[in-house]
């Protein structure tokens, strides 16, 4: 980052850094305007500096770290001078903590902000992900590595793939470059969608398409990513029947032609034993598309 | 594994599996008998099976899962052909958290082995972590996986640096390939050394020298590892100054001709981003010398 980048990163404290591959791995706190509250993140930097940018969405449950220290991504990623982004996946802290059925269940408030901006109180006033992501740490990360939107890519895992989907389809030129890891593709329809639609954006279940993948796709006039999705899946995943719905991925790209490359792995399960195998092909994924 | 590994491995509990890389990453648990207690470990066995076996020794405070989840050296290890074993760190449970002091401090007790037979009470009955690794654990994966003492290669970090090195020393032929990352080379010096070895072996220091990577090399009369010892050392690691002491493992290298490939590398720390940076090359060190 050079000194012209200061004006952005000057608000981001550096918790702690670590040399990583030849780049640095950091991980910042910073106040949130869009969320009304500190929010942790963590960056990587390639050792030749940053020719593009990959956004990763974590899953329920995980934080900045999870990723960054399990996927093994930045191997890869510093060969390919590709800078890694991983965003906290809900607002934190005594504020938000507090809030009734905050942290009552795993897969609902706390770690489960589902990348939108939730409609309904009390989770209106904090839990917009949506616009911290597009409106906030993406443009400053990409001002901070002097990057644009045709050097930047989105992928995630599960929730994150779902957010990875949903924020590509919903802000068009937004991303360069588009994958996702066993994403909950359509969550109108499984357990987990349906308990974060209800309680984010209502009972009313008229604002939910807006916010679903595959509904989504079904409504685009145009190819949305004409360079094509990847989405890997393991077949041993315990939430692939219930949750996942990959063919209903496939049957909306094929229903307005969306090039999708959807690799189902035999044996492979929801972890980040799984993730860990399919990472580097995914970060090879984005920067081909991204130039690089 | 065959069905003539069955001997072996029926007594070993699958905790948990996951598809890693076309091998396949396990959590086993089994009763000790050295130790008295049931252990936990990780076994990751490649896909085309296993050509070597490569034993990693943690650090203070890790399990098994720590190495196994963040060092990404499935990957490499898939290629090569290696098994990777990861031992725990010490007895664990209710019969050994009871015990006076043994979840005191984060440098001793529990997470705390070193990788010795402990001789003084209350730690000798069960803190036995060298008989358990030697007499006990790596024989009976030696033999799961058709593997002989040519095909088994140990490294470790940190105090499973001062493991790796100091098991290597005490038992001549039990590993053909060796290296260290970040160990605790001298631990007779330095403030985690004498803690341990005054509490598992007793304020004589005597017996000190005998579990000393150091005091053992010096005391050698032949080249213990003519293949060479590969060191990996942070410069920025926090911990180098006072506990790890690289200099010293490097002037008893040189006193006896043991070959000793000691790399210092600027700005990387003591944590697992640095480990992970420079995996590859310990997998790649070790199957060349076991023959892969």
């Amino acid at each position: 980052m050079t000194a012209t980048t200061m004006d952005t990163t000057r608000d981001w404290e550096l918790l702690s850094e670590h040399r990583s591959f030849g780049g640095v791995q950091r991980f910042h706190r910073h106040e949130s305007t869009e969320i009304g509250l500190p929010m942790r993140f963590a960056l990587f930097v390639p050792p030749s500096g940053a020719k593009g940018l990959l956004v990763f969405l974590a899953g329920l449950t995980c934080t900045e770290e999870t990723f960054t220290m399990k996927a093994g991504a930045q191997r890869r990623a510093a060969e390919l001078g590709l800078a890694l982004l991983m965003p906290d996946t809900s607002p934190r802290g005594e504020a938000v903590t507090a809030i009734p059925g905050a942290s009552d269940a795993w897969d609902f408030g706390l770690g489960a902000g589902f990348y939108l901006d939730a409609t309904q109180a009390p989770w209106a006033r904090h839990w917009r992900m949506e616009s911290y992501l597009m409106k906030e740490l993406i443009p400053q990360v990409q001002r901070a590595l002097g990057l644009d939107r045709a050097r930047t890519g989105v992928f995630g895992h599960s929730m994150g793939g779902h957010g990875a989907l949903t924020l590509a389809l919903r802000h068009p030129g937004a991303f360069a470059s588009l994958s996702a890891i066993a994403p909950i593709a359509a969550p109108s329809r499984c357990p987990w969608g349906e308990k974060a639609f209800t309680g984010y954006l209502g009972a009313d279940r008229e604002a939910w398409p807006a916010h679903d993948a595959c509904a989504l796709l079904e409504r685009q006039t145009s190819v949305p990513c004409p360079a094509g999705v990847l989405v890997d899946q393991g077949l041993s995943d315990k939430f692939l029947a219930e949750q996942l719905y990959p063919e209903a991925l496939e049957s909306a790209c094929a229903l307005i032609g969306q090039p999708l490359t959807l690799r189902r792995h035999e044996g492979y399960d929801h972890g980040y034993y799984f993730i860990a195998s399919v990472v580097d092909d995914h970060l090879t994924h984005h920067a081909q598309r991204l130039g690089l």
